[in-house]
């Protein structure tokens, strides 16, 4: 098995962009990441692909073959081009997958790139769609749509744990605060707890705030085997750690709703592949689809003990300046969430931060970074752990 | 990278279940292909699975999550699956990205199945889900549906190379000749030239059966290293070679229409790394979602020259005692093509021929056997090619 690095990275700004189509956004966000590794286009050998439900948002399926296209390999290179799909978590499978296809020796550059535009039908079809991440059978039919899905968690972790709503609110506000630094952010704007917990209720818990919107975007970043990576760049990313796991697909079936079991499988693997402690993470970009789920995944990947997410956040240990930054691109919450597209944002982030170009919201001497990406409530988790080489 | 090998097989009747589930029909082939290996489910570490439009035709996406959970590997063992989409290449992507995982070390014993249960909605779904394999933008809004796209090959095919309407038809004879003997295949009747000519016309030239039908189905295999699947079976099928190519997705952006070349990059580098020639091929499965498919396929893949796939059918080259039997399982044509399942049943064929339990259909003394997976009007190509180590 060979190591892998990233080589290049890009990312289209992320938001509501209804003059743009879904091919436009995903070249542009590889045109970037090509650019970035300063690679020639013949180089590349194989395409990975991110994305929920091309078929609903944009009725197009075979997105592999779309954009392998539409970058200009299909014609005469060929190249295989593979989009892979578990809701929400696709863009971190796409990595994944990219990841084996190099160290299996299959190929030596690829790209993993992750796209949705999802602004383009209108909300009924938007809410429809996000419901086929979950058990359609047991939970869309009967009505349970992810936010009603996501507020059952955060009813029985307030009860068990105590958690309180000012602790959730704390999470969109750190996620808005750092958000207002990432020039492709969708919302760049400061809020307070206040906005949180007064805006309109979407499922009791939960108030628009603690979502995260609907959001049009792309990126991509290119792997290349780890001993090739200073060909093309004096600053490769090393893959240190991959992990990918899934729970049962509808809560019901679960023991315990308050852990994503499916999270703590995925950080286990990498964590061990990388041979890493959580206290050897500086950075970690995770899925916080609702601000309940960004408090389960820094339990869920030991941050902090189970319960302690909460007070934790409200205490700013999540802050850019706090033991363990979350979310430094702004997560999903305001960042934004084009599903396909975010786990790859998250690794994006990553490269930045351990390069040290995250501007204002860099987080100091950054050597380690890790991405958590959820599909549905959890019935698929993707980890990746990353290293600037400064720190083995 | 390791050698890999197919250790078991399983595949659900094709045809029309009204009475069964998605999920019903993918763990029944699921649970075969376990049994016919011999394993216990705790041995499976990973499981992908090709399917192209479960968003459309069952409101259901996650898939991964979904089959693992109702396999049982989920709620424990959490393993990571994968859910792989190139239209109808949909399960040939899925073998050959479940081979790139055990080859890369990642995973030992890998699941790669395909389902698609189409059967469920209204034929109107059914046409536009189908026809988001094409470019939506400059195929689909103009109403070139696929029967549409493939009539025009047809055409071009007649004009330039002389093919006949009786050649056309003699793909279809030969399939359901074929499939008759097949007990999972939805059409078992013999039928005539004068049958698929007199039928309902489609899109001019091709005819009713000259198409592919609408189907249920699904159908997995178990990969493994090379050099454990002696553990497992007494009949351990040795990936040879697995070659997966994009062509532009849209037919008006190619050089010629008459010739796939993303089926000729796919042939050329599963050749290259089985190191055999067309002439080693004891017998092959290729994509004939219409019977100009076949024609194409057997050519692109340096069976016959360009223009000579019709004659040689006509003359009973492609029969299961000609020079090389093609579609020995019925084909599309009359197995039938549950989309994201056909690449995958197309192994178990294979499996089965190599094995030499193919009863009344078997190729006398196979050794190396072959398959053709194709998304779209070509944008996706994926070949295997296997053998029962008889021969090197």
């Amino acid at each position: 098995m060979r190591d892998v690095a990233i080589i290049g990275a890009g990312c289209t700004r992320f938001g509501e962009m209804w003059e743009r189509s879904f091919r436009d956004i995903v070249v542009e966000a590889g045109v970037q990441a090509i650019r970035d590794a300063r690679l020639s286009g013949k180089e590349i050998e194989a395409l990975f692909v991110g994305n929920m439900s091309g078929g609903r948002f944009v009725n197009q399926e075979h997105i592999g073959s779309l954009i392998a296209d539409f970058i200009g390999l299909a014609q005469e290179k060929h190249i295989p081009a593979t989009r892979v799909e578990a809701a929400c978590a696709s863009g971190g499978l796409a990595l994944r997958t990219a990841i084996m296809a190099v160290a299996s020796g299959y190929h030596d550059i690829a790209v993993a790139a992750g796209v949705e535009k999802m602004t383009d039908v209108e909300t009924g079809v938007t809410v429809d769609a996000l419901a086929s991440a979950a058990d359609r059978e047991w939970e869309g039919f009967v009505g349970a749509t992810f936010p009603a899905l996501y507020a059952m968690i955060a009813r029985l972790h307030m009860h068990r744990y105590g958690t309180t709503r000012e602790q959730l609110a704390a999470v969109a506000v750190k996620n808005h605060h750092n958000a207002v630094h990432n020039p492709r952010a969708q919302f760049r704007n400061e809020i307070t707890a206040d906005t949180v917990i007064n805006s309109s209720m979407v499922a009791d818990p939960l108030t628009l705030f603690d979502c995260s919107p609907i959001t049009d975007g792309a990126a991509a970043v290119i792997v290349a085997p780890a001993e090739m990576a200073k060909e093309y760049t004096d600053s490769p990313i090393y893959v240190l750690g991959a992990g990918q796991a899934t729970d049962t697909i509808s809560l019901h079936s679960r023991q315990d709703i308050c852990t994503l079991g499916a999270t703590v499988a995925a950080g286990r693997w990498a964590y061990a592949m990388a041979g890493v402690t959580p206290r050897d993470i500086d950075l970690v970009e995770v899925h916080d689809c609702f601000t309940i789920a960004e408090i389960l995944a820094i339990e869920d990947l030991g941050f902090f003990k189970k319960g302690r997410g909460g007070p934790a956040t409200l205490a700013g240990d999540t802050a850019l300046d706090g033991k363990i930054p979350v979310n430094t691109s702004g997560g999903l919450k305001a960042c934004g969430h084009p599903v396909g597209a975010t786990g790859i944002k998250q690794a994006v982030e990553c490269v930045e931060q351990l390069r040290g170009v995250a501007g204002k919201r860099q987080v100091k001497g950054a050597e380690i970074a890790m991405t958590h990406n959820v599909g549905g409530t959890g019935g698929t988790a993707v980890c990746h752990i990353f290293s600037n080489g400064r720190r083995k």
